[in-house]
């Protein structure tokens, strides 16, 4: 590894990754640094859409079943699923992430309805707090907040009375990637049920869900996947859950049988039932398309690349007195994206935006990097931090 | 009223909403009378879908800025509000419907905390009714349903109790269309707090939910507003209950300031709080284009014609003895599609199809057919009643 242009510029030549770059819309000349916050869509979405629409003109309602929208849940399920080490029928796509995680949740506690304690990641995104909230106030439970750090702690504090667990699996702030197997282990040994929100995980970091025995998983749509904005989120349940699962938000797409517009609610076998309303298809079909780079370059390839490429970028910085580097150097304990600390972050992610550098920062001191080995190569790297230092100048 | 092809033509050439078939992408020679089950896409549609994509490659993240994607739920709720005579800022489009209505239903109920029996239409869509099951498990509630006709007879045997009253304004089976104005008053004088479904209502009837007194209401994008399959649903909420709407779905969307990415939530004023989770951008920008249309036309016109389409469908089909109608011949009794009783009703429908004849069936014996006016003609009844005619012999 070299800190040479010449150097990046060989990497690039020899990246076996680098044909991807092309299977999406990028303009000429911008850097996009901030696929944790919204990944560029890739070219087969706008051709997915012309389809959903002339499907839609020609077959009218029976798209529903001459199109395949029906199933469509189930089906990019699957395809998410496998990025995750997920088997098949055991993730559905449809509604945003807040509303999977609510039904998430709610099933949860309701797999352990004598456990009246929920543990949450306090360090998790905001939405994950207030809906952990929400759901101990509907269902009476104490919400106790504990850092990742002290999860163990907190398990231990709270023995026999630990109920759902819900944690982010990727720190959104810093980057930093938990322990999924162990921690899930470690709450199962406390007799509780977890709930992984794998947002900043899900096409990013091969999160082996079943292998690592988690019980409920959740994730959006629209970072790593570049389902588009506000892409719809999957709701993950291992297969042993699925005949105890008792959603709060039911809907007659989660029904065993919806067309008999039965009295009551019957849900339906297997992880359909986690199905709730209508889900909203032209959405569901872009994301779809989206997944296409994703599968031919490869989960473990794209990992490793961006793996890569951040050990490129954490050596290139190395040399910037004022920048703090906070996510993990351990390629184990760190997530697709890097965080760095930095003065004023705010003005230097804009200046950076008017050079064609796109990151994202977090008031006051924080900027965040997403270099995701499916369309960001060695020489955007390299340009990044040239820019980085020229602005800092 | 003339039982002539040529009467028919007539009345198309002189109807001054004919030209806005032409916005909607229908096949040739097909009759498109299922816009109660999925509306078909208006020509504005791929437009929209083309523009999201472009601004989405162009802008990246800054299309929630400078494409208005952050403000699209309230600017495209306020368009739809105006269909529905509700003023500017009690409107919100996102979530499904199926989530709209858990969080319209917990709101209400929150409203009237000491009242604990939540009356619910009996003859509503199946995920109406699960879903009032489902709040009234959690929050403890006594559940009782009802028929519209007995809805004052239950506001009476519950007197004292009536909290959250749930209907739907216009039945689904039947395309009788409730006293919203009338029953909003008996559940006010009963102190209850209604919730309607209007999703066989809005841009069918003028609902003018502000001066009928409505407290909450939702409504699916896909029916009359043709916003496509799964299209985003719209929750409503009057304005007087803004500062006490207390919801269970949760989430960043709502938040009084959220990118202070704070600890607890904090709901935003007015109908922003009602947000959750991101919305589905693709989809939502292509119901905003769907609205178009309709907007043009304008409601009223299209409600007149669309039950003169009607009237003109009763009359034609008068003199088929194994044809009962079903949905009352008072145009304020009725919504926007008609239902037709008759012996083997998806067979007929089957046979229909094969002719281009798409309507809707629900078995054993009815027929629904939705005479929307916006895009059906004089000369499409008479057509269609033709091939009833045939089908039937």
């Amino acid at each position: 590894m070299e800190s040479t242009r010449g150097w990046a510029e060989k990497e690039a030549s020899a990246d076996p990754l680098a044909v991807f770059a092309k299977d999406f819309l990028i303009p000429e000349g911008t850097l996009a640094l901030n696929g944790n916050s919204l990944g560029p869509p890739a070219a087969a979405v706008p051709i997915a859409l012309s389809n959903a629409v002339r499907q839609w003109s020609e077959h009218l309602i029976r798209g529903w079943w001459d199109d395949g929208w029906w199933d469509a849940p189930e089906r990019v399920g699957d395809r998410i699923g496998r990025l995750m080490g997920a088997g098949p029928g055991q993730v559905v796509v449809g509604e945003s992430a807040s509303v999977q995680l609510f039904n998430a949740l709610t099933a949860a506690v309701r797999l352990v309805p004598e456990r009246r304690v929920l543990i949450a990641d306090a360090g998790n995104f905001p939405t994950d707090r207030y809906l952990a909230a929400s759901v101990a106030r509907l269902l009476g439970l104490r919400l106790v907040e504990t850092s990742m750090n002290d999860l163990p702690g907190a398990l231990a504090r709270h023995a026999g009375q630990v109920g759902a667990v819900l944690c982010g699996a990727v720190d959104f702030r810093t980057g930093e990637l938990w322990d999924v197997p162990g921690l899930t282990t470690a709450i199962h040994q406390a007799g509780g049920v977890s709930v992984w929100d794998l947002s900043h995980a899900a096409g990013a970091v091969p999160v082996q869900a079943d292998a690592a025995g988690v019980d409920l998983a959740v994730g959006c749509g629209y970072k790593y996947l570049s389902g588009g904005p506000g892409a719809p989120a999957f709701l993950y349940a291992a297969r042993r859950h699925h005949h105890a699962l008792d959603f709060a938000v039911t809907g007659w797409h989660g029904h065993a049988d919806p067309f008999a517009m039965s009295a009551s609610f019957v849900p339906a076998d297997g992880i359909t039932r986690a199905r709730t309303g209508t889900p909203q298809i032209l959405s569901l079909l872009a994301l779809e398309a989206a997944l296409e780079p994703l599968e031919a370059a490869g989960m473990a390839a794209v990992r490793a690349k961006s793996l890569r490429l951040a050990d490129y970028l954490f050596a290139l910085v190395a040399d910037l007195d004022s920048v703090e580097i906070v996510t993990p150097r351990d390629p184990h304990r760190r997530g697709n994206h890097v965080t760095l600390r930095l003065p004023d972050a705010v003005a230097v992610a804009e200046s950076l935006a008017r050079r064609g550098v796109i990151v994202d920062e977090r008031p006051p001191d924080l900027l965040r990097i997403c270099l995701n080995g499916l369309y960001i190569s060695w020489t955007d790297v390299y340009d990044a931090v040239t820019h980085l230092r020229e602005v800092l100048r």
